[in-house]
C-alpha cells in the first residue's frame, strides 16, 4: 500500500483548467505526489511545474507527453487532455507501462472503450474513467440510501447540467466538432451517468435537441424509460439550470443539492422520517476521492476500481452513443 | 380594509383535512374571524367548530352547506369540498352574495371557470382558486427573480410532485375517478402551474401516463415546449419524488427546495453572485398568505386578484386539459 514516505507518483498530461484543479487536489493526498507535468508548450510546462512546486516537492516540466510517458519514476498518469485524443495517450501511457487516470470521457465509442480497457487488462495495469461524482461522498450516500432499498422501489430520477456557453468562441473545445464539443459529452455525460448508476441501461429513450450553429449539440432534454421507472435528464449550453439530482422510489426521495456532482449535500424524505439534509466536509474541491481511490485499487494491484469498472465505462458509453443516435433521428 | 377590530368574516364548507390546515392558519391572521363552519355530518361541523373555538370566538357548526351560506355574518366562503363539487358550491356561494376562496382545481373544464367566474363578475362579489403556492413568499421571490430578468432570458423549468399513493384505498379521493381522482388534477397542477406562471402555456406538449388500477392517472411525466425554452414536469402517486422547482435561464438558476410548493428556502445561483440560499420565516402552514390576499382584495373591492386571475385559472385549467388529452392520446 502507498503511504506518505512510499507514495504513488503522478504524472499529469494536458494542463488546462482541470489539471490545475487536480493537481492543487493531488497536494491534498498524503499518499500521492506529483512527480512530473507534460505540456506540448514548454511554456506551459514549466509554469504548471512551478505553480504546482511546493517546500518538498518539485515535479519535473516536460515537453511533449512521451517524455512524460518515457519517466521511470512516473507510476500513474492523469490524462486532461481534450476529449478526442484520450484514446491515442491512454494507449501510449499503457503501452508505456504506466496506469492511467483518464479524464472522463475515456473514448468516443464503445469499441474504443474496449480498446484501451483491453490493453489494460493484457498488460496488468490500473485503468480508470475520471468520473469523479461516483466517488464524491454526498454522491455516494445518495447512492447507498437508493440501492439499500430505503427509498423502496425506485421509480423516478431526475439530473440537470446546464451552463450558458453558447457566447463562446466557435473554436473552444466546448462547441467545436472536432474536439468532441457539445453538452452529450461534456455535460450530459454526469446525468446520464446518475440515470445509469440507479436504474442501468433504459429500456426506451427520447431525446429532443438543440443544436449549436458549429452543428453540436447545445441542449439535450433526455427521457429514459425503465419497466417501473423513468428518468427526465437535461443538458445544455443553451442556459443555466439549477443542476440538482435526485431519486424517488416508492418509499421516500433523496436530492443532491446544487452543484450535484460536486455537491457537499443531500436531503432525505421519507414519510416515516421526515426531512434530513446531510453535509459533507469536502477534502479539496473532491478530485480527492477519485484520487484516493486510484491508490487503493493499485495499491491492492486491481486492475480496475469495483465502483467505476471498465464494463461501467462501456455501458456509460454505449448509453452516450444511444442518446445522441435517438437525438440525431428526429 | 379589514382589521382586528372590524374583520373580514370566513365560512367553511367541506371540513377534512385541509380545512383544519386552514383554520389554523386562519387563526393566525388578525384581519380574518372565522364565524361558520358548515359540514352534511352535524358530528363532523359541530367537532369541527369546537376544535376552532378559541377563547375570544366561536364559529357556529351548520348543517348543510345552504345553511352557513344563508349566514348574513358570512362574508366570504373558503369551499374545501371534494374537486367535483367546487363549481356547484362556488356557484351557490356566489348567488347567495358571498366572496369565494376555493380550493384547487376550482372546476374541471374552461367552460365551468368561465361559468363560476362570470357570475362573481356580474355579480361584483371576490372570487378566487386557492392557489397557494402562488402566494408563497420563496415562490413569490422565485418569480421575481425569473420575471425581472436577473436569469437572463428563461429556457428551462423544472418541476416535479410525487408521493406514493397506490396503497390506498381505490374509492378514496386520491384515485376515485368520480371523484375527480388521479395525479393530474390532485397535484399535476403544481408543476404546471410553475411552468405556466414563468412560461405561459406551451406550444407543444408531450406525456407520458401511467395509469392506476382505477383508470385515473397515477403518473404524469410532462414535457412542455416553447419557442426558446422547455419544461420538464412530472406528476406521481407511484413514487416519491423529491419535491423541486427550478428554472433557468441565460444568466442564472432559481430553484425552490423541498417540497417547493409549500417552501421556505431557494438558492439563486449566477455566476457573477455565486449561490445564495435565502430562507423565509413561513407564517403558519402557509395559507395565511393567500388569506391575506384575499382580505386585501375584498377590503380594495376588488373582484379578483391581480396575482392570480380569473384568466389565469382560465389558462392553468385549460392547459391541465391539454396535458390530459395529450396523455390519452397515447
Amino acid at each position: 500500500m502507498y503511504t506518505a514516505q512510499n507514495p504513488l507518483r503522478w504524472g499529469i498530461i494536458g494542463l488546462g483548467k482541470i489539471a490545475h484543479s487536480f493537481a492543487r487536489d493531488l497536494a491534498l493526498v498524503p499518499q500521492a505526489r506529483l512527480v512530473a507535468v507534460g505540456s506540448r508548450s514548454q511554456e506551459k510546462a514549466i509554469e504548471f511545474a512551478q505553480t504546482h512546486t511546493t517546500s518538498d516537492n518539485q515535479p519535473v516540466a516536460c515537453v511533449g507527453y512521451e517524455e512524460l510517458l518515457a519517466l521511470e519514476e512516473v507510476d500513474v498518469v492523469y490524462i486532461a487532455t481534450p476529449h478526442t485524443s484520450h484514446v491515442e495517450w491512454s494507449l501510449k501511457a499503457l503501452a508505456a507501462g504506466k496506469h492511467v487516470l483518464c479524464e472522463k470521457p475515456m473514448a468516443l465509442t464503445p469499441d474504443q472503450v474496449q480498446e484501451v480497457t483491453s490493453l489494460a487488462q493484457s498488460r496488468g495495469l490500473f485503468f480508470m474513467e475520471a468520473l469523479w461524482s461516483r466517488f464524491n461522498p454526498a454522491v455516494q450516500k445518495a447512492m447507498d440510501y437508493a440501492r439499500s432499498g430505503r427509498l423502496g422501489a425506485l421509480r423516478y430520477v431526475q439530473a440537470d447540467f446546464g451552463f450558458f456557453a453558447l457566447d463562446r468562441d466557435p473554436a473552444s473545445r466546448l462547441l467545436n466538432p472536432d474536439l468532441g464539443g457539445g453538452s452529450l459529452w461534456d455535460i450530459g455525460i454526469y446525468p446520464i451517468f446518475w440515470a445509469y448508476q440507479l436504474l442501468g441501461t433504459p429500456t426506451s429513450i427520447t431525446v429532443q435537441k438543440l443544436a449549436a450553429s458549429t452543428g453540436v449539440d447545445a441542449q439535450l432534454r433526455v427521457e429514459f424509460n425503465y419497466p417501473e421507472a423513468t428518468a427526465q435528464l437535461f443538458s445544455s449550453f443553451h442556459t443555466f439550470s439549477a443542476m440538482t439530482a435526485q431519486a424517488g422510489g416508492t418509499l421516500g426521495s433523496v436530492l443532491l443539492h446544487p452543484r450535484w456532482h460536486e455537491t457537499d449535500r443531500l436531503t432525505i424524505q421519507t414519510p416515516d422520517l421526515g426531512t434530513e439534509t446531510e453535509l459533507f466536509d469536502l477534502i479539496g474541491k473532491g478530485y480527492t476521492y477519485e484520487i484516493n481511490e486510484v491508490i487503493d485499487c493499485i495499491g491492492q494491484g486491481l486492475i480496475e476500481s469495483p465502483l467505476w469498472t471498465h464494463q461501467n465505462s462501456w455501458e456509460l458509453n454505449a448509453l452516450i452513443i444511444a442518446v445522441s443516435d435517438s437525438a440525431n433521428s428526429l
